[in-house]
């Protein structure tokens, strides 16, 4: 029951209605006209002529299904046009960065990523690399239309309103104007939009991923730092100003080391990469292959590496064990290391979260490994940039009248 | 922008329309139909016809406002009928119970709270208390209509879809069907509803106290225990379950003192009454009392008094710092506990969150104390009672017309 001060006039309800069908769509792919009315409570009539205006801008097109060999004729499929309404995502992740083209229902069109030095990178750099990859794919793709929006993940704590980048630590970049930056950069002045990389991969493990289905859910993500997301409601938790779900920020350890952020005794100094390695006797950085070393040493008995790992979930269940007591989530998804330790320190983190968290919240919810790996902040970012055409198709059919207000 | 995956039928659109006067008028008190027109983006004569159908049930009533000798004719006022709509809140604290008979907009009708011994209580007892008190109130106001719903704040770990308490350790309750016996012990068939009390405090805040107009809002309140209520983009946070905001159960101390709740180390051992009053040189229990003589102690310049509060001042802070990371709130508001020693601790607190929390969300973070103080909780339950009425007022008209459904 969401409170609800502002009425309903008929032009709201035109596009709360179209929003409707094409979520429904873009959410769960093509679907009968009888589905649509059983999804979203409309009369027969009311999808027939929404239907009809979306097919007429070529947002949807209605086909049957392919034949399945029983008797009757099958009833046609409404279904977006993949190739019609077009974002762009940019991932820029501690040592790589990725571009994809990507079109409504969620279906990749094309993508690149390329692997960088993790370390302090000049912005410009970035957005010049990420140009180039963007310019290799649509050379690539002539066919599919300009985009009409582009969605940003990156590393660091951004503010939503204007993409400013406030910290970034795995980049050394502070109060970067990012958005602006990338509308720069690219020379385009389609709609930006800016976001944490854990939030977005929420977002997508949520749309796409582990957590279809599921309204109350934990995405945390291990690296060097440790990013978090959550869906509350089935909404991203957002914050003020974008800021939330900066979970590995959370102070844990009173005497705990000092943290990139400028704080101490932070959750990622204890559950990040770095500590893991240090527990694991290994050097630090280079830290992809180290955290394979980790493992293979793990898989072979070394009882350090297997004590490093347990230390480690042990420190993941204790911060888990509070984000549950404050959410009761229904499900945690562990992105990045934590996904790649998971079937080491499973039983670890139930424990923890059996021994510290309440049991009444502690029964409801369930861990369980990312199923996007690491394209979940990409595929959010898509996913970020397509919302303004899901909250108002209509508004889009209106102004654009199916040309690109500009191109990106 | 909320996703929208359910479609806008012509009932459904009346039903949002009649609940969004309701909302406005219900929290800002009597508005003309020309302010209903601004608030609520509905037409002049949609307003009209709405209203009309509202006066005719009595749920409001237009009249012009009290003249200020100002010329021409003042246009009429718009407000609710608070003897018409009633709900009945109950408040199940630590050391208090109380009961209140609370008119639609908020107005408190009559109110009662007594205090009881702090400790293990029957449930049985405490709901005969509760009807006692609640007899008493409708014997003093013959003239209140019957109530149409029953909120219920419990100081607990309560499941919101039937009541249950799932813990309460101040109580020495466990799995409660706390609603159920409202029900039996009452002889009602209303609807009621159970939630926590901080959740309801922080309810209460945003609707009528500290935190009205804010739309992301943390309440805090420091007893025994520590409660936490959450406001998330203007909505109560409350989970798979509704058991969201245990706050005072986040682990923050690896080396922590056993909780009540089974854990140890979590931030109310170290935030609440029983860990000032032993840092304060205090004996344990009379927990009210004692705590104002740590503050006079504290005001004539005790050193041990004022560390003991500067020591839970930093630990205030070291929760508050996470809780900001996480939720990026743009207000903290403080009740029980930390209302009163607020002064003392202001400076710590805010001296800590420079230090722990990051820049970001904590440059976008003010802490105030309570402003509805101890009856917060009692407030919230009111709200929470009036929320199926609000949601759909439409519904009661049609079900009910004008007559409750069943007797309190």
């Amino acid at each position: 029951m969401r409170p609800e001060i502002v009425g309903q006039r008929s032009e709201t309800v035109r596009r709360a209605n179209l929003s409707a069908i094409v979520r429904a769509l873009h959410a769960q792919g093509p679907l009968s006209r009888s589905e649509l009315v059983a999804q979203t409570g409309l009369t027969r009539s009311a999808i027939r002529g929404l239907v009809g205006e979306l097919a007429a801008h070529g947002v949807v097109s209605e086909r049957p299904p392919a034949p399945l060999g029983v008797p009757g004729r099958p009833s046609p499929l409404v279904r977006v046009s993949s190739d019609r309404v077009v974002v762009l995502a940019l991932d820029i992740a501690v040592d790589s960065i990725a571009v994809a083209l990507v079109g409504l229902g969620g279906q990749v069109l094309d993508v690149e990523r390329v692997d960088r030095p993790s370390g302090h990178l000049a912005v410009d750099d970035t957005v010049a690399d990420l140009a180039e990859l963007t310019a290799r794919i649509r050379a690539r793709q002539p066919a599919a239309e300009d985009p009409i929006g582009i969605g940003v993940a990156v590393v660091g704590v951004v503010r939503r309103t204007d993409g400013l980048v406030s910290i970034a630590p795995n980049l050394g970049w502070r109060d970067v104007p990012l958005g602006e930056r990338i509308a720069r950069g690219f020379g385009t002045r389609v709609p930006i939009w800016v976001a944490n990389d854990a939030d977005l991969g929420a977002l997508a493990e949520h749309r796409r991923g582990a957590a279809i289905g599921w309204d109350q859910v934990l995405f945390i993500c291990g690296d060097v730092g440790v990013g978090g997301g959550l869906i509350v409601d089935g909404e991203p938790l957002t914050g003020t100003a974008g800021y939330g779900g900066e979970v590995g920020h959370i102070p844990v350890n009173p005497t705990g080391a000092a943290c990139r952020c400028g704080s101490a005794g932070c959750w990622e100094t204890e559950v990040g990469v770095g500590m893991l390695l240090e527990r694991a006797g290994h050097p630090p950085g280079g830290h992809r292959e180290q955290v394979a070393a980790v493992l293979d040493e793990a898989r072979a008995g070394s009882q350090t590496a297997l004590g490093a790992l347990d230390e480690t979930g042990r420190w993941l269940g204790f911060g888990l064990a509070g984000l549950v007591n404050v959410f009761n989530p229904e499900l945690i998804v562990l992105g990045g290391l934590f996904a790649e330790i998971h079937p080491f320190v499973a039983r670890t983190v139930e424990g923890e979260l059996d021994r510290l968290a309440l049991a009444a919240p502690r029964q409801l919810v369930s861990v369980v490994p990312s199923i996007l790996e690491a394209d979940a902040p990409l595929l959010g970012a898509a996913e970020l940039a397509f919302e303004p055409f899901l909250f108002d198709p209509a508004r889009w059919l209106r102004v654009d009248g199916g040309r690109r207000l500009a191109s990106a």
